[in-house]
């Protein structure tokens, strides 16, 4: 196990009901900004739990935040923050308004000479409004970590600091009985990889780790499919065993003492970023072919995912890791994800453009050990074809 | 799954040389009590470690924290604090010297009449000094969760307050390598036994409170042995994920949203308090016999511990579970503790004592269910003989 630094403080309120915990959680005496995206949460009554909630409170609203929330539209928020003197984020949607609001309340009080700065020149802040969360997808574990995501001009910048990692989330899994199969799939399919980033690297004995990981992905290859079935999509225990997975999937614990990779999150940004695709459908395509490309480096823990996570155990050792990468692209094809460049309509001609984004990007030596390069990069996209 | 909170904010620092990090998770303005037991800090470096790191702070020190903290060691500590203006408590030590720190820090700022209420009368409090922690004996898990247990007269009172949570905790694997094997294996079974309680009662389908639960249990099974094996027993590896099994062990993350049984705890703390039976040594005394009475209310969990946690998949329901409960057992006898109260020299005459010790402390109604009535736990004693 490598030496670690771990501490997560979010408050957790998980289950059915919860959301009115705001009305304790939220300072009774702070200005509240409510921040959200299209308007979906009006259609499923998580807005007027809300709104039932906050009523001794004060505050407004800013909504209008789109998946991978754009740098332009975020800045807009800054006028009421101004004007009504927020002193309070509470995002109430998926991982791009927790997002979204990462980027806002780090904005609010940036010294600098412009927000711009925090993505494009990673320009350290010392103070950000306090956020809270209503996450409404289960997948990206924005709601209990400090990362945040934003695009401009179809680039897709991080950045990361404690100082937004929200206080507090609700997590009441019936409100996402209303996703669509689509949003349930991403967000299924984004828990999956996060944890594979953080598992599927080469091996430095973290037991608790490992297993941990394998308990997610386990849970999601179950639990998933059950969420795109008829028959199963409305039980509350499967949606309560997906939320709390893409959690814990990306809080820092499972991550904590071990390598970790990212080249395929890494490469697929460059696909949302060229291409618009869809940020879980771009994991989807890559992953299996990074398994495939990096089959050398990550032999040791491919043989154990095929053991641990598949019950795959017969056969020489190619033939385990063969059949494990076959019931990965066979589980995101059961979550009805893509898995080749072809399903997205892209080919060989489109390869370039993405390896001289990466290159523009600094994106040249990606993966655990740093040793994807451009080259690589391009063969997994090639064996991704 | 059922409704949960959980909030862990305890900053970990894991790994050789963290202790170091004290110079910068103390306040340097701070007037800090170094609490610590009888002088194997001394013996094993650890001590000269934490002076070289509070070189630039201000610091006190108080020693003699026994195993089974009593009440009145720990009322002597209260007339430094005063004399002092101690603001801040650094434990070091294992789970009685953190325990004991806790009491410390709570009544150093009570405000009811006497601080022996806190463990007597579940006083609430408001207050505490902070609290940090520098592990040596992983087992407890107290080094991040806000529970405490107190001795006073033979009589083991617990009390819990996210107060008295320790802010901070170094976790430094390498320390562990002094104790003797009698300190590993009691850590060790009481880490596997916390983790039982909250995982062995009956089924909400918290599908990943399960396997985190389940890979604690296997890993603790696979390293436990070998920290008493000559060959491996000097294996920092061993030890770090002993180490971390033990704190997640209970940190509160596993018993979130799913019941909790600690029967087991409650019986066994009247072996201490009556016949100063080691902690573990009760658990594991307990533990299988608790598993045998309790067998049809925990039928299912058995069954699902049999096949993930021993991979006992053959033969009939009950086969399966005699087997679980038998590798249970053996796995203590291999941990070198009793796994009976005739290995302990105590026999059906002390059984009387023991159920009316229960039932002097309000012992009547244990377990998942709150039906493991006096008559039950007297059963549970005897199946132990």
């Amino acid at each position: 196990m490598l030496n670690f630094n771990f501490q997560n403080p979010t408050h957790i309120h998980f289950g059915e009901g919860q959301i009115s915990a705001l009305s304790s959680e939220v300072p009774i005496d702070a200005r509240v900004l409510v921040v959200y995206g299209g308007g979906s949460i009006k259609a499923n009554g998580v807005y007027q739990q809300v709104v039932d909630a906050l009523s001794e409170h004060t505050w407004f609203e800013f909504s209008g935040i789109e998946p991978n929330p754009s740098y332009d539209t975020l800045m807009k928020a800054q006028a009421i923050i101004q004007s009504e003197n927020i002193d309070y984020i509470l995002a109430v949607g998926g991982g791009s308004v927790v997002d979204g609001a990462k980027f806002i309340a780090a904005a609010a009080l940036f010294e600098g000479d412009e927000p711009w700065d925090i993505l494009a020149k990673q320009a350290e802040f010392n103070h950000a409004l306090p956020i809270g969360a209503v996450l409404t997808l289960p997948a990206t574990g924005s709601e209990s970590n400090g990362n945040s995501v934003v695009t401009r001009d179809g680039n897709k910048l991080p950045f990361s600091s404690p100082l937004v990692r929200p206080l507090f989330a609700v997590l009441d899994p019936t409100v996402t009985l209303s996703l669509s199969d689509r949003q349930i799939s991403n967000g299924v399919v984004d828990a999956f990889v996060h944890t594979i980033e953080q598992y599927l690297t080469y091996s430095v004995n973290g037991k608790v780790q490992d297993r941990f990981s394998e308990g997610l992905l386990q849970t999601l290859i179950e639990e998933g499919p059950k969420a795109l079935t008829p028959d199963t999509k409305e039980d509350l225990a499967v949606r309560a065993n997906i939320m709390w997975s893409a959690t814990m999937a990306l809080n820092g614990l499972i991550g904590a003492g071990v390598p970790q990779d990212w080249s395929t999150h890494m490469i697929g940004h460059e696909l949302t970023g060229a291409f618009g695709i869809d940020h879980a459908r771009t994991l989807s395509i890559v992953l299996p072919s990074v398994m495939k490309v990096r089959r050398e480096q990550k032999r040791e823990k491919l043989l154990q995912y095929a053991a641990r996570v598949w019950q795959v155990t017969e056969g020489d050792e190619e033939a385990r890791i063969d059949e494990a990468i076959r019931l990965t692209e066979q589980f995101f094809k059961d979550m009805q994800v893509p898995t080749r460049l072809s399903d997205v309509e892209l080919g060989n001609k489109d390869i370039d453009t993405l390896v001289s984004r990466l290159e523009q990007h600094g994106m040249v030596a990606l993966g655990e050990q740093g040793d994807i390069t451009l080259e690589v990069s391009r063969k997994i996209l090639e064996q991704a074809l």
